[in-house]
């Protein structure tokens, strides 16, 4: 439920901004620039939207420090997009949790489910799971045996976690994903392919989110493992043995195969895949697309299949427009050529 | 359950076909040329297929109005291949839907659920939720609080629906998918990444399908929205606040970054990419694994990463294959001008 | 459960190895030679680990037939890969599976469900439904109507298994995979996107595995097969009617459009894509997001998109890392002809 609305001082004080207006003035939602009505407060986190905030029919703004000429009351703030996410918190509280386990939830005797978690409807647990406080199990999530799901964390419906995987606190799971299924590893015994046991795990540290249908692969031993504070979007592919390191960013459908191990900060933008047993240096951020088959340094920008640093790739593509016309212009110079070598009298091929 | 057959003259009449045989045979079933025996009917929908058709054991063919020299009775129709569709869907029609709730399922108290619905087994139907006449839900389907699903629309198995999501009529959603899951939206404070609360929803017009595992997110404000009679294949993924225009075909593996906007008829083939905030107009077709970076006018085709208008990526695609030997070809022509150059007493270098 | 542990000289046994070392020596787990312990006995498969090997603290080594100068006793063998496999199946055997239907299921009453399988909590049987001997479906997995499983095989929580769809024996399905949804078929009409009924089926064949979220949709008639002993990674897509040969892997995301066929032994990397209609003969590898736009011959190595034999796309690759040098070096090279050109009289552009 959205509260009934708040007044700009009362906002003022939650957000510590500095208010250009009537402190009375009741706003009732949040909106943007250019959908907001008189009832609503607007944000203008970005200057290039400058103009578009000046025509806004919103009832008041959340603006940067030094932002003043808008038609209407201002909340200034020193870093308005880091204050808009506490607006948001404002307006839209997190559903309320019904601790407790639903009726219709399937949990083993032995698991462990604390008096604050709550487990959704036709949820199962089981056996020798551990449930930590405030955690919330949306409907139908899947426990496998001995998993462990840290403090506050939020799992939605249909997410599978198999055998022995560990969650941290804070952390939000999204549908349909699956974390510890078994990695693709298979040995060629001559006839066919025997599947190797994988008999690792999954850890997924503190305030990671992980996309709707996402797959996280359990090691062949030891720890798949995403850092701390990473954010993995939809349809991600994780490799068994991978180590995704802290804060980084992982863009939809983006691929990462076994063994291999990203850095603190890395961003992969969509669709990038990356071969096996590579490293991938802190703050290294990935175009669209990419595919990375070997190991990069920490701070590299790549693009390209195969990936190859920014300016480089963003050359390759400009001069590729040009190729066609430059086989016509290298026909050209080798005809040209010969003329003149016949002219000279020169009887050796313009072209070897 | 398959009827146990048609006389010819009836589907003659069903299929407004003009019949070339006996209309008191009974064909009993539908089946491509190869594989049809003399107890189905076949059908020829791509005139490339005509000398298969020639030599196949069918009982009957469906044929173009134009078409007589087939071994067996025909029905002959303008329109072919609509008329197979009409053809399917007598010889299979979709099964009977018992109405009702399952004893099984959890329905909140206060979802409201049209008499002539079904709601499978193991089904979570949640607070505020609207499911309108004729409705199929598959087993296991989670229905989050204020969903409404308009008439006629079928869900398959373990298809999630986030609180809010709203499903037009006649809407085909398959098993796995995930509508409303928060967009991938986030702030860096300067030590972590902060998530920006998606507040919006998703908005599926009628007609329209939505493939397995596809994963459609919520807006950060307003509606992600995929309009009438757009089909989605498997494995999609569409970002938030994106919007898809009428009629249009995303084939399976495509993903669309955060607030695209696709036109009408718009056909984007397997594994294409599409960067945020970028715009493609109306009918754009773009080749398969194509990444498309920047927007798109109406009407254009284009393939590549980036992606290219399609002649002049051909062309650039045509152009490398010869690129190793322009690389030669290059460096025999320096060769030659240099030993020209030497011979004829010039002294400048002739790679510069 | 994992057993407390074999002496070296049950294991030398068990694996058909030679015991160099103390056969009452007990071991209780496999690890890695970094993180294997003196109770562990960890592997050398690779020779390029030897120096791992030589300072490891494992408690004894799994190793070839010739490898003797390791700081403990080794088991030799003369496939020591497959032994692991057979060593970490000791360790490691598959959780019990206790025979019966779990209370929460949902079973109709003309499934037919052998007495040593396993149905997990909140599956749902439809009806005619086959569930074979010792096969175990864990908990919430959807089975439709007239879907058939052979003899020991796994499948994964939240599967679905649509009307129909038959898996062989000692098949394993991951989670959240999707089998039998309808294939991405529509004719136009003029207005719409019709759907083209999709009345065929799936059939998966003996030794398959299939990843978590992977999707293989249903045949427009006929059967979508995946042969005997093939192994399908997570996210994977495959269209109708495709056929995918014996003893094949593929790897993650990749995508298979409908009406391919693929031959025996052929392996996918990450994220390739391959259009309809095409034969990828047997023993075709095709590197990570080759892009395939027609048919393979057997045994080729491609690369790129659009892929291309092996040696040649990395020719290209490497010579597109000159490409824009090459520009220059064309510009001077028409720069110089054209100074020479006029030097000597010639008045013809050197630049066509």
């Amino acid at each position: 439920m959205t509260p009934a609305g708040f007044t700009l001082g009362e906002l003022a004080e939650a957000l510590h901004a500095r208010l250009d207006g009537d402190p009375a003035r009741i706003v009732t939602g949040v909106a943007p620039l250019e959908s907001a009505g008189p009832d609503q407060i607007s944000f203008l986190t970005d200057r290039r939207h400058h103009d578009a905030a000046r025509t806004s029919r919103a009832g008041a703004f959340l603006v940067p420090d030094d932002v003043a000429d808008l038609p209407g009351p201002t909340l200034q703030c020193p870093a308005p997009q880091q204050a808009l996410i506490d607006l948001l918190g404002l307006f839209h509280p997190p559903a309320a949790i019904p601790a407790g386990v639903d009726r219709t939830a399937v949990v083993a005797g032995d698991a462990r489910i604390d008096s604050t978690a709550a487990v959704g409807p036709l949820c199962v647990v089981e056996s020798r799971a551990v449930i930590g406080p405030g955690v919330r199990l949306h409907a139908l999530v899947h426990v496998g045996p001995g998993v462990d799901i840290g403090e506050g964390s939020v799992v939605y419906p249909h997410v599978s976690l198999r055998e022995g995987v560990r969650i941290g606190r804070r952390v939000t799971i999204h549908a349909g994903a699956v974390l510890g299924a078994d990695g693709f590893g298979f040995a060629f015994d001559g006839s066919a392919h025997r599947k190797i046991p994988q008999v690792g795990g999954v850890l997924i540290e503190d305030d990671v989110e992980i996309g709707a249908n996402t797959t996280i692969d359990r090691a062949t031993f030891g720890q798949t493992i995403i850092r701390r504070g990473t954010k993995i979007d939809n349809l991600v592919q994780i490799g068994h043995n991978v180590e995704v390191g802290e804060h980084s960013l992982l863009v939809a459908q983006v691929g990462v195969s076994g063994s291999s191990r990203l850095g603190r900060g890395v961003v992969l933008a969509g669709q990038v895949g990356i071969a096996d047993h590579v490293t991938i240096g802190d703050g290294v951020i990935a175009g669209a697309q990419a595919g990375i088959p070997s190991s990069v340094a920490a701070g590299e920008k790549v693009l390209g299949t195969p990936a190859r640093p920014l300016l480089q790739a963003k050359r390759i593509m400009v001069a590729e427009t040009r190729l066609p016309e430059l086989l016509q212009r290298v026909r050209a110079l080798e005809q040209r050529l010969a003329r003149l070598t016949e002219r000279l009298g020169d009887t050796g091929p313009a072209r070897e």
